[in-house]
């Protein structure tokens, strides 16, 4: 039976703050970077997976990654669910690393990149894409992935089980879809705050060319500019194209609900992390003020207990699940059903390094094994970094393409991982030495 | 000008494990461990801080310290409420470390680590124990401490001020009281989990002879044990000292409710961290349904946007505010001003390492300067690790002493430091070595 041997980690980061790639309210200026996990086995493949940061600290993110190493090493690969539940449960369950969260922060996206690797490597060993492995399992494998605990007074073992098998039915018609059509994308390329009117313009245009019908806006600096971003925004895409925007947390309750009313005019489709990602209470009092305007948020919300709340104060309109922030695919699989539970549509957060090709995935499973729908449904795009993975994602005509590679996407190239090495690799030494 | 000319960090680590002091529901067998923090400078005192974990991650603090250094090495020795303020602000402010929270986890209690050592040095330069040191500040000094970002739809600068000036009149009086009396303590060292019946018996018996009026007994494992063990406690301290239970988090929403009425006929004072820290909806059910059983939480309290919500929700009918959770001094400050505007009392979370020698100064500096009283307060007391201090705290007659020495009392003596670093002191060698 091959056994893990090693958990490798490589500090990498990009230099993305040259172009003001990512720029937004709160992150002016961001290096995307991974601290990425390697689980090394001893015959057949390996696991990838990471976490995504913006830069500095992306070192202690390594470190809390490495602190996981003796939950993995020397541990049969896994295989099967029963294995994967099982790695998610020891890792949780580390008393003493949970007292550095518990289950939030820099040590819960640790075990998300551990759990992802894991995954990874499972779904090679079965020649699946992710999407397609999980999908593939018994709404009871399904439902052993999960964490119950804090969740049983919005859902219950059962309930997600009753949730699962109403879906199986139809499991193999909506993976065919999927393969034919693929799933609903928006672009978030035109609307960084660093970019100029002009640019903003050109590619929310050529955004439209290229056939999506949703893009994302950046607002939450000045009053003024966000009117005149949002206005040149609608009046390049005309009405019937979906315009979010995205506020990055910077407002309290009251600001929120005032600058997005000054925004209703140009008809944002939802508002973005208009607070702070802990606040179940604001993001409740803030959708009731701005309804019909959706509320939407999720790339910052810590676990499956915050993400619960928000559903149960009804303080979300659209839930933004994210691969890497979370304790990986097991908690992602527990948001998933709390979603399906309470009706609430999921548009995952991608764009950064690698959470394109991951969170796809998880969009196409919950199609195929969860909600059953596309309907409200549309996975974020940001054209950048997909250079350096081994199986990049694809968008064509404004929809993701299936992927057919086997395991979840997270492996980069290892030119990449020679190039971005931080602090000593070459891209790093170079500007270094200017 | 002094500077700040280096920050040091020690991974610092007590094998308790050994004597399950400080077991509990979810954490058997914790080793108390600080991530030790020195801001040393080229003149005068240096100060010293510490995130406080439980083992295993303690190097991840460390690194999470450590990443902080760019921002106050160089810098000029903090001295006023302006500087501590600033000080704070750059690290919150941080927006590429922010994504590694934002304000939560491992890299919120690097900040706090930090934040609370320059109070310590700010604190030692002027001459005066810490808590004299803030209450000494004026009410506009101590709202310039306070980041109200997400905080206004529950308090404004305003209000905050309002609140501290009503305090103003009466600091000398409270400070002189405090000098002469103390400050409530209740303790916690007969309940730990891993104790048997006849040393919880014993050590409860101990308490009262020793002046202490409240106990702290664990819960949350097998049911009949914790009837069996609170009814012992209750025999033992008689009707009249009150018996606080903690279950560290273990339970749902209908568990919690259920145990705690099994407990009721013993009369315990408060039900502590019944669910996850991060279900601010939980702990409003749970605090509904137990009414009139208290409802207490904190120590795992991310920050001041949780307790905020806990507070608005009126989840919870104690605040348990820990000296080294939240981002330091500032954030403290700003959660006792939210709890006294809901007219919550503050019972701090002690114990671990340091916890108690820090924390008294900010109930003390709360009775002073915030909320005017002690009544239905009381500061956890558990009697171990105190001699690894330069300033240990004192609790007589089932009272803390004011603290009279200058700083906050982070500082650990430097025998400490040597024996119990790890891996490489000896107490570690040794154990590895047997």
């Amino acid at each position: 039976m091959p056994r893990v041997v090693a958990l490798d980690v490589v500090d990498v980061r990009f230099p993305t703050s040259r172009e003001l790639d990512g720029s937004d309210a709160m992150n002016p200026d961001p290096d995307y970077s991974a601290a990425y996990a390697v689980l090394r086995t001893d015959e057949g493949p390996d696991g990838h997976g990471l976490a995504f940061t913006i830069g500095r600290g992306n070192d202690v993110q390594v470190a809390a990654i490495r602190a996981l190493a003796p939950h993995v090493v020397g541990r049969p690969a896994p295989t099967t669910a029963r294995d994967l539940a099982a790695l998610s449960a020891d890792l949780v369950g580390d008393s003493q690393l949970r007292w550095l969260g518990p289950e939030k922060g820099v040590a819960h996206m640790a075990l998300g990149a551990v759990v992802n690797a894991a995954w990874d490597l499972a779904a090679r060993r079965a020649g699946l894409p992710l999407w397609r492995f999980l999908a593939g399992m018994t709404p009871e494998e399904l439902v052993g992935l999960v964490d119950f605990r804090y969740l049983s007074d919005a859902l219950t073992p059962d309930e997600a089980l009753d949730l699962l098998r109403r879906a199986e039915p139809g499991r193999a018609g909506r993976a065919a879809r999927l393969e034919a059509d693929g799933y609903p994308a928006y672009t978030t390329s035109p609307g960084w705050l660093g970019y100029s009117d002009d640019k903003l313009a050109d590619l929310a245009r050529r955004a439209v060319a290229d056939g999506f019908d949703m893009i994302k806006i950046k607002v939450g600096a000045s009053p003024a500019d966000d009117v005149r971003r949002l206005r040149l925004a609608r009046e390049v895409v005309g009405p019937d194209v979906r315009i979010a925007v995205d506020a990055n947390q910077r407002w309290d309750v009251a600001t929120a609900v005032e600058r997005v009313r000054e925004l209703a005019p140009f008809d944002p489709y939802w508002v973005e992390e208009p607070t702070s990602p802990d606040d179940v209470l604001a993001h409740q009092a803030i959708a009731r003020a701005l309804h019909p305007i959706r509320v939407a948020t999720g790339e910052h919300v810590a676990n499956r207990v915050v993400f619960k709340q928000l559903l149960q104060a009804r303080a979300v309109d659209v839930v933004q699940i994210d691969a890497c922030r979370v304790g990986g695919v097991n908690e992602n699989v527990a948001i998933l059903l709390l979603a399906a539970k309470f009706g609430v549509p999921v548009c995952p957060h991608a764009g950064g390094v690698g959470l394109c090709e991951l969170v796809r995935h998880l969009a196409m499973f919950d199609f195929v094994a969860v909600s059953g729908t596309t309907e409200g449904r549309a996975l974020e795009w940001v054209d950048h970094l997909h250079e350096h993975f081994t199986d990049p994602a694809v968008v064509r005509g404004g929809r993701y393409a299936a992927p057919t590679e086997p395991g979840f996407s997270a492996r980069m190239v290892d030119r990449a991982l020679v190039d971005f090495r931080y602090p000593d690799g070459p891209v790093w030494t170079n500007l270094e030495a200017r």
